[in-house]
């Protein structure tokens, strides 16, 4: 028996493995992967298939009850914790992992939502084909949080947003209704595109349950090169270089200041690897066939960079080693933060043509606020993605360092993104953390518009509420 | 003085100029590129800027007029064209042509709604960069109409639709008010994407006035092929090969039968090019650096191509001119159509791994029809679109011929396709003539939402009402 009778009718719907009420097996369901925001949930709910999804709505809707539909709980910012009322039930999709069709000639892959990512990047590979989406979570995160944060991670300079990975998907509505839009198809101009609406709509406009995604053909070689760049290095005249003499085929841009790699500082020495007085760069060109020679493209890159002064030094991965060694050192960065004592995490996008004049004024910004600051730059700057992160000062409580800086600093440092056409989210999203920035910098007539939207699907604001946005009344 | 002194309110926003009343001068505004629906409007209001638009849709509520934007005016499906009522306005944007800003290094292009598709590509170009967005009719359509229609055309198979090349959009709303997102940021996660519903929204929520938009590093080299197929050659095979073989560097991918490319004979023994037993394709891989062996590759998939028996002869441009002949043959065959009599235009979209299902079975579904049918089939097949054209017969009413096929044959097609899990529009839309498509075809659930969202925008109707769906009441 539990505490509220009513979930017994959730018990009914979803199975006795489904529904978990003790507090050792909710705990990890009800805090955010930051530990920053915590809630209370009368019961974890863990539906098999989407008729459970809107069997398990519906059953919620008539006892009052909201929902937070949560995927691999990796939010970074609060977008998949429940509030502290006991009002809102989370739905864990966990248990909706499979892959259900790869279509190898049609270069499409239909999920379910709570599949793992790197589970369908693996069945993507078992065709011969790519699923381009890859984020340092991909153990873990699911495609629903995937799609329904609009997740961005290392391929978006080549390959887009996961919003452009999506062919389709699959939702169940505020009221249990399934809206089924699970179409494989690239052209398909048939009216208002609404699955563009559950994409980066965290869960406030319906629960993605399933999705199909474009795959591509799979790279079978590289070149991976470690820059280290000179003093004054423009990092927007170096994209522009390599985008160019890649002929596109660039698929990651990775930017690391020396503090950032500082962090990380025992597995640079083992691999022989250092920023530059400007930084480093990670350039990564891949293709789905040999008789590109990647290698020679790379080769003729790196010269034009070394004629135009911007570059000390730079290394061509010789083996897959080498390769996995240069990765491991931007992906260990957030670890060596949480490490240091972790950090504050400024999310800054800047169109590619402000990345320098962004950077320059918020690193003055920072110092002119507090000198003794250490930042962590780094970020996938080939699509305007600075991961602009302040170290928490040694002995400083984290938590009270985090308000102080969101606060006020942060404040400067996203007024300063504003001016140059940039904002404060480039890929997390606006969740529970952010909602403060979304009213704040948003215009307003944008803002009424997603409010109206909202109530136009969930007038009752029973769909993830809390986060985002509320529905005008 | 015109008829409706109220029109004078209208000329002090607009000038002397933007208001067109003469028969002899409206008359073009008021029919639809192929003359299949014809309206009628009081006046052509033609402002010179965003915030005119703004003052116009503000009096024409006042007064209650329905607006209906109209960019180039070369809509298939009817979607620019005023009703019968008389209480229509047309706003034409063909006075907001200009190109904003080219930022070079942030591969971005700012322009009014109503610059000319040409226009913006020749401005991205000026600058060493190409915007990817190509059609038919890019000398006189303009990107307003491009983005609200989301346009597809001949680039998708590398670069996506227009959807997938905008990272602003600016639009006047139904009360006058502006929503402006000219974002050129790659990642922007505040929420949910308004401006996704103004593309492909067919000016139904607001009237486009400026968009922003993707450029990529111009192309500097072109391997252009003319495949003739042999019979039974499967395209969905042919296309996988040629994606995983050129590294994806392949742009376009166009399919051509027999018949179509009889419509266009004389040019085609001119250039020395005919179809194999299976039609032809032209395939035209490009890259933006020269280091690219581009015709090594075409070579080597050609190669692979006859291993496998599909193709029964196959030619490389060796200069631009033969480069042109091909592509002026394929850009021919909708005029060859008009010549002969014209046509009826399936819009036809499938997965990649149905074409060559569907169109074995829509052939047959013809046949079984009328065996005397001539088809034009041809298309962008590398994105799953064919447009499968039906002529109309000698001595029969053009008119007459298309409402039938409309009434009876095309859906036997969409059938198929729909078994398929395709659709009965690929690029063209919805407008006023395949209104009853979408109420036909539409999952009620996704119809229900439309209506919202309209609703949500433009609860009384104003905006282009009578194309794609009315607000729910």
């Amino acid at each position: 028996m539990d505490a509220d009778p009513a979930l017994d009718g959730f018990r009914a719907l979803v199975g006795e493995a489904g529904l978990l009420t003790a507090p050792d097996l909710t705990a990890r369901y009800l805090t955010d992967q930051r530990d920053l925001v915590r809630g209370v949930s009368p019961a974890i709910l863990r539906p098999r298939s989407t008729a459970e999804v809107q069997a398990v709505v519906r059953l919620a809707r008539a006892l009052g009850y909201g929902l937070v539909p949560q995927g691999g709980n990796t939010s970074y910012v609060g977008g998949a914790t429940p509030d502290r009322s006991g009002r809102q039930l989370v739905v864990s999709l966990e248990r909706m992992a499979g892959i259900r069709e790869v279509d190898a000639a049609g270069f499409s892959l239909c999920a379910d939502a709570g599949a793992v990512l790197a589970d369908a990047q693996a069945a993507a590979e078992a065709h011969g084909l790519m699923l381009p989406l890859s984020l340092g979570a991909e153990g873990s995160c699911r495609l629903g949080g995937n799609i329904g944060t609009n997740a961005g991670g290392l391929n978006v300079l080549r390959f887009g947003m996961a919003r452009d990975q999506v062919l389709g998907i699959e939702a169940v509505l505020a009221d249990g209704t399934l809206f089924s839009d699970m179409r494989t198809l690239r052209k398909h101009n048939v009216g208002y595109d609404l699955k563009q609406l559950f994409i980066g709509g965290e869960g406030t406009l319906g629960i993605v349950t399933g999705v199909a995604l474009k795959l591509v053909p799979k790279p079978v070689a590289h070149a991976t090169a470690w820059v280290e760049l000179a003093d004054g290095a423009p990092l927007s005249g170096l994209l522009a270089e390599v985008r160019r003499e890649s002929a596109d085929l660039v698929s990651s841009f990775e930017f690391i200041t020396r503090n950032a790699l500082d962090l990380v500082k025992d597995l640079g020495t083992a691999a022989g690897l250092k920023a530059g007085p400007g930084g480093a760069l990670i350039i990564e060109l891949s293709a789905s066939s040999r008789r590109v020679p990647l290698d020679a493209l790379m080769e003729g890159i790196l010269e034009g960079m070394m004629e135009h002064g911007w570059v000390s030094d730079a290394f061509l991965a010789q083996s897959e080693s080498q390769r996995l060694d240069m990765w491991r050192l931007r992906e260990t960065i957030p670890e060596g933060e949480k490490q240091a004592g972790g950090s504050v995490k400024l999310d800054i996008s800047v169109p590619l043509s402000q990345l320098d004049a962004f950077l320059a004024r918020a690193r003055a910004a920072v110092r002119q606020h507090d000198p003794d600051l250490v930042l962590s730059i780094y970020g996938h700057v080939g699509d305007g993605n600075v991961h602009f992160n302040i170290l928490v000062p040694k002995g400083a409580d984290r938590l009270a360092f985090t308000r102080e800086v969101d606060a006020g600093l942060a404040h400067d440092i996203y007024a300063i993104a504003a001016d140059l056409g940039g904002a404060y989210s480039a890929e997390y999203g606006i969740g529970r953390i952010k909602r403060g920035l979304l009213e704040r910098y948003a215009d307003p007539v944008r803002l009424t518009l997603m409010r109206r939207i909202k109530a136009a699907f969930d007038p009752e604001n029973a769909m993830n509420a809390g986060a985002m946005v509320d529905p005008v009344p």
